[in-house]
């Protein structure tokens, strides 16, 4: 899988790929991210990406013909199955979502900034419109940072055990059960009896009523599908 | 405000906080956000902090012990009005709760990794459980940051223009309307004349009426409430 993420602060995109699950996928060859500067893409000296919104009204506006002149040179390179635009009014991010996205081949994905890009760019660029939740982000940065974990550790090969993505919050919609390590006593606060009792079969059956419960209790809409 | 982190991949939040708005508002003493490693707290040479789950299964957990021992060192520093731990299966982040939040003296962030932390953890540390989305993450680290960034925008002087926050989408449960810079025509494709009118009251109307637009065919569920 390819992954280019263009933005105008890429610097805010350096760390989480050079950490933990994401840094080990793209040494393993699993995936390649490609971070580029919108301002390589300006057509004057001030390296320009903004401007004023027509009509007035506070906040800047990213420009229609940088962002095209830096999807086209991608485009001319190799083909895309989605040009993705991160923004608080795209589709909900689902781990449906993940696990579709977690099976394409080249994947751009735009970060917003300022009060977002030009109504144009999304007319007639953009393929599919994300968001991670309904809330505000100074910029789309750390969405597609987080909308690349969350399909990039659903690539086979990514996650050390591959029983473990399986077993995660959602993949059955349900929330995962209570979990426990050592000590079974800490401060006079104990581990269930059941899951230091060696019997599988009842452990598994706990940890299913577990995961109902607590789903019952926190989330009864994942219950409702 | 005062953020503390506590993380096992500590340098994957480095980029979020050095640069753009977030950065900028640490610099002017708006806020401060401190990094703690979790590792720094473990109790062996190992610098272990996690172990396997009680009654089997994939995944390593988060001890109870070295995050007793941090945040306990914080609070013997200073009084926090919550600690939050970041998990999927948390209440979902929501613009009132960054709102709610952005009103907070100080915090602690419980970053979790692996399959999560001990239940314990939960039960006698945490005081509020946040997540940032129906989808599962390679840990909670780009959750905090996604969650100190919608926080911390929110806070007095922090956005150059003190408008600007307030034509966010979702701050009057409306998604906000389409935005167009120059040129105003850029290969055939047009601005909305009326934007172009010079006609402030016209103007106002049409952005309110796509607002409403915009969140009826995207988002009806916003309208219900």
């Amino acid at each position: 899988m390819r992954i280019d993420i263009i933005s105008v602060v890429p610097d805010l995109l350096k760390s989480p790929f050079e950490a933990s699950i994401l840094k080990r996928s793209i040494e393993k060859g699993l995936v390649s991210v490609h971070i580029h500067n919108l301002r390589d893409y300006s057509s004057n000296n001030y390296k320009q990406i903004d401007d004023y919104q027509f009509g007035g009204g506070a906040g800047m506006v990213m420009m229609i013909e940088p962002i095209d002149k830096c999807i086209s040179a991608l485009k001319a390179e190799r083909d895309y199955d989605e040009v993705i635009y991160m923004t608080p009014d795209g589709a909900t991010l689902t781990q449906g979502i993940a696990n579709e996205l977690s099976l394409k081949g080249n994947i751009i994905i735009l970060c917003g900034h300022y009060k977002g890009v030009d109504q144009r760019v999304r007319d007639h660029f953009i393929t599919r419109e994300i968001s991670i939740g309904d809330y505000v982000l100074s910029g789309g940065e750390l969405g597609a940072a987080v909308l690349c974990d969350a399909v990039i550790r659903l690539i086979p090969g990514v996650l050390g055990n591959e029983t473990s993505a399986l077993t995660d919050s959602f993949q059955d919609n349900l929330l995962a059960p209570p979990i426990y390590t050592r000590p079974a006593n800490y401060k006079g606060w104990k581990v269930p009896e059941i899951l230091t009792s060696g019997n599988t079969p009842k452990i598994d059956q706990w940890r299913e009523d577990e995961a109902y419960k607590r789903t019952e209790e926190k989330r009864p809409d994942l219950l409702e599908d």
